[in-house]
């Protein structure tokens, strides 16, 4: 038997998640059976979406169970397996619990390369889900093409950052938008934007006349990650035909009601032929080969930054999330457990 | 000299247009230049998108300016010609003013087929901007196929009664949306759909119900013209990667601020990954021929039905107009010039 802490969800949190959202609990866990391998967690992976998973209605993932683990991506150990693909000492991208240790199904695990240059976090950063999910974003459903112009949003963030990098690497003009002086500094010095807006304490009209200047032939792709005043103030720069990569909308997760009137997004669609196309990135896993195969040696090559935000041990894990709410982190937030 | 009476734009209404929206004048035309034609106007095309370019604001297409005369699709018979491609009597779809005559660019008249089987306002309605924009958003914006389930709102209107039948001629489930029993009696009886749901006085949530039980494998299509309750029904029942075919949103031209908050129809759009794709008719013009090619053989075979709202006479536009916006019409809102 193996003893395992974990944080639970304890109660469905209205607004932003607090202390009594969280509870730290104890376990027992059983040997692997046929099949699995016991893993020690090494890092845990915190994003956005996972304040829409602790809801109770159905979205587009499970959502967390009441008294349960909450789970994400990882990367994990293996410390005992009971499966022959893989061996003890063996490091894996996975889907695991927030907790120290945990038995999965070793179907579900992708091997990291040993003794690749990259350190074993990237898996969950820049190579994983946040990278992937950049570059489905701008090629697969924005199609993005050199010379267009594209503002990002969250420029500076896990996601953003990765897709304003990679659209400079396609020759598309990169305008991002970011919530601090520091961020929009750092977009541009590291993230590859032509130019980056803050819009802390802007109204929509300050922030969509910065971004007329920034973008003097207009937006044709904005990749949207927040909702709230960057896309009012997005929506009237775009070109006609439009697209917007519709990945996240952060501002509205823990009061959807704080928005402006839906005909604000919606007639603007029609009026500009937009094609607003929501995606999730584990429906294009077909396609993380072409996506490793791309940005893999652009990585190798030093070509891509990305920063990271790591909160030390299990325990911090509730305040990190918080954090990344509330627009705090730097990068990706990642948890190290050991 | 020929003395013309006109409907002009007296003032920019906001909400409904009234009285004082809409002046009746008279003016001189010149006699037609090289390349133009004098014409008789015969029928006015009404159409609700005519509301929008009542605002001052830039929108896809140019606004009414004040105090010159409201314009749209016509149906125009050539008086005097000083063009060599028209003669007197010939009859064109055009673009011209609510007026009894006008002076227009040759260039711009697409001349009817002489003795044709279908009458010359039908290029107005079914075989026009309503029946090209039907078949442009099943085609070209939402890709419908065989065994899909649609809503069509505005089931018994000028462009979604064509909607509802060319997807029916194309093996779909068609769910008709509509404002009265009258009408949904009708989107059942001739416009080809399988259950049509009265949406007056109802809840989102009895409506969402209702869409539901008429839609027992979800929506893979919503063919939009409306926003407003029927917009917040339908999202719920939207199968994963869905379309939304973005036509108009009527309910919200008179008062934007009455919709729900944006996050309403956002955050849908990544849950269920949807595709939101706006469109206008004119960008589509390339495509008029294969238009043509599918629906006049339909047409003539008497396989499409549609319905004509007729007000006689110039003097009728504006009240007929208005009717148009608050839902009184049946089919294409048409004013006969004489």
């Amino acid at each position: 038997m193996t003893r395992s802490r974990e944080i639970q969800l304890a109660a469905r949190p209205t607004g932003l998640p607090g202390p009594e959202t969280f509870r730290l609990a104890e376990r027992e866990l059983p040997p692997p059976s046929q099949g699995e391998v016991l893993v020690q967690i090494r890092w845990l992976s915190l994003d956005p979406y996972m304040r829409g998973r602790m809801h109770e209605g159905k979205s587009y993932v499970e959502p967390f169970r009441l008294n349960e683990a909450l789970d994400g991506g990882v990367i994990a150990e293996v410390i005992e397996s009971a499966d022959p693909g893989f061996a003890p000492g063996d490091l894996a991208l996975a889907h695991g619990p927030w907790g120290e240790y945990a038995v999965l199904k070793a179907a579900g695990l992708q091997k990291l390369p040993r003794g690749s240059r990259v350190p074993p976090q990237a898996f969950l950063s820049v190579l994983g889900m946040p990278g992937m999910t950049a570059w489905t974003g701008l090629n697969r459903i924005a199609a993005a093409k050199a010379g267009e112009t594209i503002v990002v949003s969250s420029a500076a963030g896990a996601v953003g950052s990765l897709a304003a990098q990679l659209a400079r690497e396609k020759g598309l003009r990169v305008i991002g938008v970011a919530g601090s002086p520091e961020k929009c500094a750092q977009a541009v010095a590291d993230f590859g934007c032509d130019a980056c807006l803050d819009h802390r304490g802007k109204e929509v009209k300050q922030l969509s006349k910065e971004i007329a200047e920034a973008a003097p032939h207009g937006v044709d792709i904005y990749f949207e990650n927040v909702g709230g005043t960057t896309l009012q103030a997005v929506l009237p720069r775009m070109n006609n035909f439009g697209r917007i990569a519709l990945c996240g909308a952060i501002a509205w997760y823990n009061d959807p009601s704080a928005a402006p009137p839906a005909s604000h997004v919606w007639l603007p669609i029609i009026q500009k032929r937009l094609r607003v196309e929501g995606f999730i990135v584990s429906d294009h896993v077909a396609f993380r080969g072409d996506f490793l195969s791309e940005v893999v040696p652009l990585v190798e090559a030093g070509k891509i930054l990305w920063h990271e935000t790591v909160a030390e041990g299990l325990d911090a894990a509730p305040e990190a999330f918080v954090g990344l709410l509330e627009g705090r982190s730097r990068g990706k937030q990642l948890v190290r457990i050991r």
